[in-house]
């Protein structure tokens, strides 16, 4: 697996640079020359829908998804149909910023029952699934590791959200692999080869050693002990062509000035991804 | 699946009342009724392995489990077979304490080469087993959360610990199931059934939401959430009926007094086990 000697499928996940607003992350990423954006609803809503729409074509880039949908199970019927609508917005939203990619975190369950919360996530995934396609957009399960179970996401290995995506017979369904969800995984290449045609997009950072923190502990490629090109290489023959988002939750890259942030994230793409 | 009425297979992994010496340890079990401790190397250590051997002996109690072998790889040859002679005095303290499962950590690697690692893991297993079947131990595979692939053990699914379990044919292997560990696997009950024949352990506490700390953030069962009497009901139709270990790290339990973590615990069981 030979390096990569340009950045032309990179993408900045803009939680990378959390402290800037979506035209400061989309003037670093023409800075750095990055070419592609991946954003966050939080952040777009922030600067307004159009107008970070705007920023973004003005700029050249391209998004390579929005984060995020999902959070499907709720207590109540009326909370799981205000998720429902809140995630045919995010389609809607993903839409006019000129993605194809919403990214699905699918949990977390709402009580004791694993199960009937994956349950779950299937049926509300068939329900929204309609309004992608209508809208252009594609869903991107995407499994995360395990120690978020509880908390986040049911779905926790990428063979449960391969079935899952499987399981509807449409191509605005498929799994985005995060390297630091999956990582652990003794069934990952396997799965990433189960995985093709279907791969709506890879993410990319490390796990550092050791991990400082459940949630913010992610680190900078190569800092960490992730076979990033082993994996990269096992996408690659799974024949998906896509961008390749960094996304790092990480309080000391938060705290760096975002320029220097953005040099090292090139650097170290072009080093051990 | 019923609750049980009497706590005939409970164990204090002794690991929970961190501050206990054995002989606190034994003691306090005694007083509450626990017929099962499972005992850590450290602890052992401290006071000394015939003095350990004799003071469960003479309080009545049955060692359910010797904790921890394993942590095979290592960077050298000379650190590689160093490890294997701890493993060797591991299986000895384990038969004369009179326990006949030694639990292994199998892991973590030594560099970024997982695969390796699990390869070496299982030649390192096959190099012990002869000499844990002459002692009449059998070698328990624990995997565990995928959290600690990193640093711990590149073991991290139950399907993993059954594979490799299987592709030796010996009563001398199994593996150790520790709700924490496991609870979140999509496949769980598939893998527990599959582990049917070679169950040498059950462990349990919870899995706290927000989970605290990565190493110190379990919980006493019940205060979590993790289906326990379902995991329980796949474990008794794998017809496992030994005994039944509580083994949670968290820094407020440990600064509790013992006999009232034992209270409580016992409790715990009978409620939510």
């Amino acid at each position: 697996m030979e390096p990569f000697t340009d950045i032309a499928r990179l993408s900045l996940n803009q939680i990378t640079t959390q402290r800037w607003s979506v035209r400061e992350a989309v003037d670093g990423c023409v800075r750095a020359g990055i070419p592609f954006i991946g954003l966050w609803r939080e952040k777009v809503a922030e600067t307004g829908l159009r107008e970070s729409a705007r920023i973004v074509l003005d700029a050249g880039l391209r998004v390579s998804s929005l984060c995020r949908g999902g959070w499907f199970p709720a207590a109540t019927a009326a909370e799981r149909q205000a998720r429902l609508d809140d995630n045919r917005r995010a389609i809607e939203e993903a839409a006019t910023l000129g993605t194809d990619v919403l990214v699905l975190v699918c949990g977390p369950a709402v009580d004791r029952n694993i199960t009937a919360a994956r349950a779950y996530v299937e049926e509300a995934i068939g329900q929204l699934l309609p309004y992608a396609a209508e809208h252009g957009v594609k869903l991107g399960i995407e499994p995360l590791h395990p120690m978020y179970a509880a908390e986040r996401s049911v779905i926790v290995t990428l063979a449960e959200a391969n079935q899952l995506a499987r399981r509807f017979d449409s191509r605005h369904i498929g799994v985005v692999i995060d390297v630091y969800h999956v990582w652990w995984d003794p069934e990952i290449s396997l799965q990433i080869t189960e995985a093709a045609g279907h791969i709506l997009g890879f993410h990319v950072c490390d796990w550092l050693v050791p991990t400082p923190d459940l949630l913010m502990g992610r680190g900078m490629m190569g800092d960490g002990v992730i076979d990033l090109r082993g994996l990269r290489s096992a996408v690659d023959a799974a024949a998906y062509t896509g961008p390749i988002e960094v996304e790092i939750f990480n309080r000391t890259i938060w705290d760096t000035p975002g320029d220097e942030t953005l040099a090292l994230m090139v650097r170290r793409y072009l080093e051990c991804v």
